[in-house]
């Protein structure tokens, strides 16, 4: 019979225990520090509904990013390729049961159909953080904190991330106001303008001339990008969105936070989707100088399950590889996530096995992590595999120390042994 | 529009932070006790090749029982119904640089295609645990031990819960010897008696009748379903699944665990599927008296991977509807999962918004789960969220107690008030 492959399917990954330890260990740093600060977790299904995708994203574009088929009952389903969606569905279905704002998070599984590369899997966890019902910057504000915290968390400073922060309301104000146009027209313009840096120089000018810009208005636009936050603010004072952007930044730099975050006119994120507040959070490491991540406020969409309903939201999403790949490229892992003692029970034939079960089991019940080893082999053989397996120690006894009462314990990284009496061996670690 | 329905996919669940909560607790426990053990977490695709599924338990039934489809690169993959063959081809990958015996577990999710009923569902988190390349019974022993030990780890004692026992290859030895067959032929008789409680007892008598079995060949395999383990071996003592469970029995005892287990010669599990020591973890509670996991010793799954590999295994599996169950029967879900403080700061419109922000970080910065209200209500409203929150103490601080230096604590189940100042506010909780 022909032999089956051994690789994990194209764009997923296999997690064999020191990956686990390390994905363990940094999502549990990310769980505290949201649950410190009053996130509770959720988690929803792997499969929803496909129109869930087709009503945020269009049928085109869920059809195409997502692993989606019908199943036998004739309903069309779609592995989850990100979580909003579901919170969504999920807060809608208990609207009048739940306390608002809510503080939610999530750490979920999910696909999406694309070509693998560097950061961009198949498969991936993701942290997703959101707060609904708080239709002020107050939220905006907690969920920024929340992301420069976790980063902070794992020994980041403000020389490793920047956090870019905007705002899509004062973007289409000061877009408006710069160019005189009403709403609509307006419109037309943020979409060039959000296109900026994806096409050459001559086309975008030649776009914004064609919809009536003068070369002033142009140069005008062009010169948001290197602006603070007040001088931006100061050329359409009266949006509501530069009085968010002012009210946060203020804040920011009385918390002192403010060495995290700089305003970027040039960040606007998904044009259909986010209404205020948008931010990304950036490596600053010049070989890896991208967005990591980032979110923003979006409106209402609860309102696709719920007629009248209006429920804002605010929040940002994190993949597991962009933050393993930022905490490698700044020497954040720490270079042993474990740390505590591990102990390899080592056994001779000559000794009943119940002694060995026994003393394991004391040594398991005192919280300390140790295995007895399984079969019985030469005393070498053991020994190697306890180094092998990263255990710290090995206990001893032969037909000697049992008759003593004793265990013998061998610190295997300083290689120092000594007897510990048997009832004393849970202090020996 | 037509709104979007907000259930969540037939046979999947939500989970709402009371849900995760008591999830994360409970696998919370049951990872501290596989750790403790020395077990590894390890994780793999949430979708793989269906081959893998068709190679153990045939086409039919891998496409019957799996979600699968065919991806745009016409491969032909499934999601997970369960774990086993992903981790014997994780270990089949990396065979030679891997230090066996592995102890390994991973508590994923995973989907089963099949009617909805009571602790069936189609979404579905598993734990697995699973020991490879340990030939002997101290492996199945350290099996039995750590399911006895996430049981006991909540409180459950010998009264709510048995590990019945029995061994594959006893059971097809002591049937070739009390009918006297060739292996082939007792190999029909095997069929026959695994189905000893699905059919009617005449069909059963009827069937072993057909095969050539007296009235007293089918009386001596009946007794066998009241011996103890010692006089179901002594029927049968040259068989070497009768020294292995005599071997697993005598530590049992040795150790106090035999108040947990029972041989049980109706213990069959899959019959092409496991090949030594099999047992079954049962509820006693009346209403819910039946298998709650088991597992047991299957030999050289990694073969389907790597020619002339022999690589034993035994392990269990454990559903996260069932294990939720078997708690909620005994009660052993602790009514407080959480029990720290949870701290609601509240805010007045007279005080400066980043006085707050700075004591809600100050709070977190401690480790005491703290959250600033979001927004800006009346003092009513804010306590009203606290207590819906679950709150333990708000924290009030007013323009008076900011003059004071001091925030006035209030605890939320007594009821007690005091005023703390604010440089020892994180020592109040």
């Amino acid at each position: 019979m022909e032999k089956l492959s051994t690789q994990p399917y194209k764009g997923t990954r296999d997690f064999y225990p020191a990956d686990m330890q390390l994905r363990n260990w940094f999502f549990g740093v990310v769980r505290r520090v949201l649950e410190t600060a009053a996130f509770e977790e959720y988690n929803g299904p792997m499969l929803e509904s496909l129109d869930l995708y087709a009503a945020k994203s269009g049928e085109e574009l869920a059809d195409k990013q997502t692993y989606n088929f019908t199943d036998r009952g004739n309903r069309h389903v779609a592995i989850r390729p990100e979580m909003t969606p579901t919170v969504a569905r999920m807060v809608a279905a208990k609207m009048n049961d739940l306390t608002f704002p809510l503080k939610w998070f999530s750490i979920p599984n999910m696909y999406r159909y694309e070509a693998t590369q560097r950061g961009r899997l198949r498969e991936f966890w993701q942290l997703n953080v959101d707060i609904f019902g708080c239709d002020t910057y107050e939220a905006d504000l907690d969920c920024i904190i929340a992301a420069i915290n976790i980063l902070r968390a794992f020994g980041a400073d403000e020389t490793m991330f920047t956090v870019r922060i905007n705002n899509r309301r004062f973007f289409n104000d000061v877009i408006a106001a710069i160019t005189g146009k009403t709403e609509d027209d307006a419109k037309a313009v943020s979409k060039v303008v959000d296109r900026r840096n994806k096409v050459p120089r001559d086309v975008y000018e030649k776009d914004l001339t064609a919809l009536g810009l003068t070369a002033e208005q142009i140069a005008k636009l062009d010169s948001l990008y290197g602006m603070s936050v007040r001088e931006a603010a100061a050329l359409c004072p009266a949006s509501a969105g530069a009085g968010e952007l002012l009210a946060l930044f203020e804040m920011l730099e009385k918390l002192g936070l403010d060495r995290y975050c700089v305003f970027d006119f040039g960040i606007v994120r998904g044009l259909d989707y986010y209404t205020g507040t948008v931010f990304e959070v950036f490596d600053n490491a010049p070989e890896n100088n991208r967005a990591m991540f980032g979110g923003g406020r979006y409106d209402n969409l609860v309102g696709l399950f719920v007629k009248n309903a209006k429920i804002s939201g605010v929040g940002f999403g994190m993949g597991d590889v962009t933050l393993e790949n930022f905490l490698i490229t700044h020497d954040l892992i720490l270079s042993s996530v474990g740390g505590a003692a591990k102990v390899l029970v080592t056994r001779f034939d000559d000794v009943p096995y119940e002694e060995y079960l026994k003393l394991t089991e004391t040594l398991r019940a005192a919280g300390i992590v140790s295995s007895l080893y399984l079969g019985s082999k030469k005393f070498g053989k053991q020994l190697d595999y306890a180094v092998k397996t990263n255990c710290t120690h090995i206990c001893v006894m032969g037909g000697d120390e049992l008759a003593r009462g004793v265990v013998r314990v061998k610190n295997l990284a300083t290689r120092e042994e000594r007897d510990v009496p048997k009832e004393e061996i849970t202090k020996a670690f």
